[in-house]
């Protein structure tokens, strides 16, 4: 069903599977069973696509995943699990997806033996990545159905849970972060051509977004998308947002150009941004990019199993306040990364009142920044791993 | 905060203010509640980056926003809803962003009086266009948080009251999604320069995306985006599926390609596909493009305010089986797009079982379309509103 060069990455990751084996243990749950697209790849490894799939994973290693059936031929090459597919939409038929949902989902719960068991269900906020230009948000209706069908159960809420196992990536997990953020190169590699005074920023970010779309190095990937975003001078002030925005301003002469990527290869995300000048860097440019060079050293040397992500925070802060730039560095240092993308909540936080340890596995970036209201911003945000040996970093270019 | 050149096209759309007041008074509902992105546009006008923003409006027209802080500038701009900015993250303090949101939300619900009100709620599934590359899911926490801050409120589930408040749009709101149909057929314009043979699907995708996502008239919205996507040959007989693939295949004389898009204008969705041929078309494409020519005309035939959804879906059937073409043509003629795309559940469904009823103000989707196996096919989308005049073809070109 597809030409493309797959790796099929996550199939069979013992590592990841053990990890989550040992965490329901610890918990004391038979099950556990969650319908976001993270978490269907994190427990299933199957990254959906239009969402309306569902893992349920058991204590003692199965593994099954309930998803629309026009999505089947994806997950069979992208796991393992078993897979029981249902038909959310035909035309010979006009079932609502949820009651089209139910009969096979209560197979699965009888056939797992779950109808006294502790299952894990997912109840609070979450920020999913975008797993296709429109998803599904399943809501109370997952866990209801679920309740409906089991009225004997044990339902805890595993939000936390899941958010620490999110947390620390298998050895596979990490390098599939690492190619996604290579192919990401791809679009940082056409920036220096893409820069031209006059072009405005939504023709920039175009440009770099091609270059990375059209990768061949995609290949690697079943579904390899993402966005590029271009920021330019008092825009990229705006950039300590949790969001990234281009707009239509048109380049300038001294400009600082911020370009920030949001990238996915089969579920594996990447958080990056690289700043450019327009013209030669001026002094003023200079002595941010020197505070942001040796900040983000300061951090690096800072990761290794045990340390307290704060730390992390103070020793990129600290260096940060040394050049005068204290106020201006206006957000945390880093945030998880890797199931997650800019999303400010996913573990570790790399923040100053963090209370998160460090792990081999952890996954985050590392993102010192200044912003200068109408003036301009510059930020150097790369990913990378704890290991250890220290830190990893897995966009070193 | 902008440099665009906006039109604030939906402030004060006193027809879907008028409308979300009639739809509640027939419920009973003192207010609504809601945190879908666009649930948060429908009922109090502004299209989020990230979610996290909550609607709630009351039966006596007051509508007001909970929204991330560093959302607050792009909101003005787009609405005279009342704004409550709250702080999801910042560097002071690490707060858990639905604490953030606890306070200011029972504050908004104290200052409505809707301690014993009857307050609408969204429960159920959903599919949300994607507002951003990652986004808030509530899942069951927003109706909790309301419930647990109003304990004598009485609660309905709104799903349904929702949906169908979403499948009829404002003139206002018409009129957005055929501008967003306009940018997006600057994409649509380049992809006769694009198709070479020879050139991998992603590179094809890629250009005609840098045209739409660089096109100057994206300046009429705060924010344009979506995506291009790319079939060709054997892979466009895949895009029955209820989504849309670009894969690494190379085009060649003689296929046929299909290129796909969803967009977006300031949340008004479009979703629309038109196929090329590689070289000129074989009497087999000719015949499919008959075929589909007919069937939109048929369909387009059809439409007008009391007639069913379904005499839609079987005008334009029943001339693809006239062809030959009815098992070929896999999927329903259409469903609702606007607030919503590419979801099949969005009303009106024009599908062969659907009980909708068509009216004024109704948008959604004419997508006949012809898939054989192993060689190709042939889609024809374009999104259209019913008038009492009858339809509007919003992507006529």
């Amino acid at each position: 069903m597809t030409d493309s060069v797959t790796t099929h990455a996550l199939r069979d990751d013992h590592e990841r599977q053990a990890r989550v084996k040992a965490f329901m243990a610890e918990a004391s749950l038979d099950a556990i069973v969650a319908g976001s697209p993270s978490e269907v790849l994190m427990l299933a490894g199957y990254w959906p696509i239009m969402g309306g799939s569902v893992a349920v994973v058991t204590h003692d290693g199965e593994r099954c995943i309930l998803l629309p059936e026009d999505e089947l031929s994806l997950a069979e090459a992208m796991t393992t699990a078993t897979l029981v597919p249902y038909k959310p939409a035909e035309k010979d038929s006009l079932t609502p997806p949820m009651k089209a949902l139910a009969a096979p989902l209560a197979s699965v719960l009888r056939r797992f033996g779950l109808g006294q068991a502790s299952v894990g269900l997912a109840y609070g906020r979450t920020m999913q990545p975008a797993s296709y230009t429109t998803q599904v948000e399943f809501r109370a209706s997952l866990a209801e159905a679920v309740r409906q069908e089991q009225p004997n159960g044990r339902y805890t809420d595993c939000d936390g849970l899941l958010s620490r196992l999110q947390a620390v990536k298998s050895s596979r997990e990490v390098e599939q972060i690492r190619r996604s953020a290579e192919v990401a190169s791809d679009g940082f590699a056409a920036v220096a051509q893409a820069l031209e005074p006059g072009l405005r920023e939504a023709e920039v970010a175009a440009r770099v977004q091609a270059a990375f779309s059209s990768s061949p190095r995609a290949e690697i990937f079943e579904r390899s998308y993402g966005s590029f975003f271009c920021m330019s001078g008092p825009n990229a002030a705006l950039a300590y947002a949790a969001y990234a925005r281009t707009r239509q301003r048109r380049l300038e002469e001294g400009d600082l150009v911020m370009i920030h990527a949001n990238t996915c290869g089969d579920g594996a995300w990447t958080d990056l941004t690289r700043t450019y000048t327009i013209g030669p860097p001026l002094p003023r440019h200079q002595q941010m990019r020197s505070a942001i060079d040796e900040a983000r050293a300061a951090a690096l040397a800072a990761i290794r199993p045990g340390a307290r992500a704060s730390e992390v925070d103070h020793a990129a802060r600290t260096v940060m306040e040394r050049h005068g730039l204290g106020e201006a560095f206006k957000h945390a240092t880093g945030h998880g990364v890797g199931l997650a993308t800019a999303n400010p909540d996913a573990l570790p936080r790399i923040h100053p009142h963090s209370p998160d340890i460090l792990e081999p596995g952890m996954t985050f970036n590392i993102e010192p920044a200044a912003y200068f209201d109408g003036y301009g911003g510059m930020r150097h945000c790369d990913v990378v791993a704890v290991t250890n040996a220290g830190p990893v970093v897995l966009s070193p270019w």
